[in-house]
């Protein structure tokens, strides 16, 4: 069967599945019986395009490239379930901006979708964070699937690993390195000893820092996923707001020499302990064990270590963003949820 | 649907298959709508009992934590086919002994199971890297589903996590430490200066050494994991003989000294090499810097990092071994596998 593929939000990581699809088509086809053709794209910059035949994305691909606009393609009109009806559309990659205060305009893209049975992925943070059982429900009572891979260390499959490979084992405590931005912040101050504000400097300098910092070194983007990942893994609503939270800005290169002289390291430590009938949801800089796993993780590199009954402790490290990274966990999804 | 699942190979990792289901029957219903019975248990010294409308599963945990055999529960009789047809199975957990020259007797109690619609998981390595091409083909042609999770690093979910978690990712490198033993015995060796032969005492005393180390001092244990990954990733039939295969022997604390003076250590590091258009497999001591993550995998456990075009590299570090450990791979693929 053609998987009918709408996309909403073209920025880089919707550009980036558009280029992986493009380039990964007879791959996907021969490998996967993953055989599709994309029908929609929506974002708000650069136009709605629509054609129930498939779209030239080859075509799209080298114009999103050369920085153009989707305009000499067929435009779409009406509202965002109508583009949906008229391009047939299957499944759905919704790669908007996170809205951590409202879901929007994440939410209503997907109440749309799920509602009509359409499979949606998202690497949206904020409607998975504000939403989830609402959109959880919906899907199933429309009989959609519903899937967030991206929204946690981008491409790196802890969240099929935790959900599906590990089916059946139970997790009692969970801790790790789940914003990039800190961790290449102090990573920088122990290998090289400048300060926090020189490092956070050149984290901006090489992308990885946005110019207000504040999500990332107060911790906010890490208490987000500790926030989905006990949703997911434990069922439980924490706001984000109620998580014990505090960032990287204290941190001085003398701190994490004085680590290092005990063995250890300091790292941004995002948690769940669910262990001894608690349940402790915690983001904090932490003294890490130089024989630990994560304390070898630096620069924008993710982690998790994860205890559990019946396999003790399991981790798994990988790229925590990115744009290729992100757009992966997309197509992940994507090849999981497609009909036979 | 109610799954009928027998049991085939009843030592310490079958056993430990019992067990689980015994104690989490609520936990699988609620969570996974994993309804089951087990309707069949064969073991060469055990016996065969057999009753379609589930076997005391309670009664017979208890029975085998006390080391009797399973004498006082309903025999069943006839030929390997027929007890799967009179125990109406509809999935098989295989966990008899590996025998990496013969594959037997896996491969006629997955051949007998497949060819009738049954659903098997295997923790055998001897059917997966001798005849995995005639099963997955069998499996195909009868419709049932055929997995071995717990072949490579137990119930850690590295297979799960290549061919589901990563799917449309493109493996180019991959290399990890994939037998305990020699990683018991060299991390021994590093931390403690005792030589190869007082390592090799410690860790058959401790039950991680056989009494014939060979297979996994000399790197076959191992090399056969390679030559499943091979096949499983790259479709290649890579005999373990024509693997560059060098075991552990050679080490002297000496060895292991030097390399910790050039910020590095010693591991027994199993690998695949599919970038710049060649094919190379491996078993080989190999120096890793300190700051790589593999190096700070000590003891039994087992780590892979995997070289991707999409993710850059994934390291999942985990359990290789353990009689509750490679029970939950058979769980996790149990539950992959079940009909709705």
């Amino acid at each position: 069967m053609i998987q009918n593929i709408a996309l909403v939000g073209c920025g880089n990581v919707g550009t980036a599945l558009l280029e992986i699809l493009n380039e990964k088509r007879t791959e996907l086809s021969e490998k996967h019986g993953f055989i599709f053709r994309v029908t929609l794209i929506s974002d708000l910059m650069k136009g709605t395009v629509l054609d129930p035949e498939g779209l030239d994305l080859n075509q799209i691909v080298i114009d999103l490239k050369e920085g153009k606009n989707l305009d000499s393609f067929p435009k779409g009109q009406g509202s965002f379930g109508e583009l949906l009806a008229k391009s047939r559309t299957t499944m759905m990659a919704e790669a908007t901006p996170t809205n951590l205060k409202t879901g929007e305009p994440g939410i209503t893209h997907i109440r749309a979708a799920l509602s009509r049975g359409i499979h949606v992925t998202t690497t949206n943070k904020g409607p998975v964070a504000l939403a989830f059982d609402e959109l959880a429900t919906l899907a199933k009572s429309c009989g959609a699937k519903f899937r967030y891979e991206g929204v946690v260390m981008s491409g790196t499959p802890l969240l099929h690993m935790l959900q599906y490979g590990m089916a059946g084992c139970t997790v009692l405590k969970l801790e790790g390195i789940l914003n990039g931005t800190t961790n290449f912040i102090l990573s920088k101050m122990g290998e090289t000893g400048v300060s926090y504000a020189e490092a956070l400097e050149e984290a901006a300098s090489l992308g990885y820092a946005e110019a207000d910092p504040t999500g990332d070194v107060e911790g906010w983007d890490a208490a987000a996923k500790v926030s989905i990942l006990a949703k997911l893994l434990f069922g439980k609503n924490i706001p984000v707001s109620d998580i014990d939270r505090q960032g990287i800005t204290c941190i001085t290169p003398e701190k994490i020499k004085a680590a290092h002289e005990h063995g250890c390291t300091v790292k941004l430590i995002a948690g769940i302990n669910a262990t001894n009938g608690e349940f402790y949801t915690y983001v904090t800089p932490k003294e890490i064990s130089l024989s630990h796993p994560l304390a070898s993780i630096n620069g924008p590199t993710n982690a998790v270590s994860i205890l559990t009954d019946n396999l003790g402790e399991v981790t798994l490290i990988g790229p925590g963003a990115g744009r290729i990274e992100t757009g992966q966990a997309l197509l992940t999804d994507l090849i999981a949820m497609r009909k036979n």
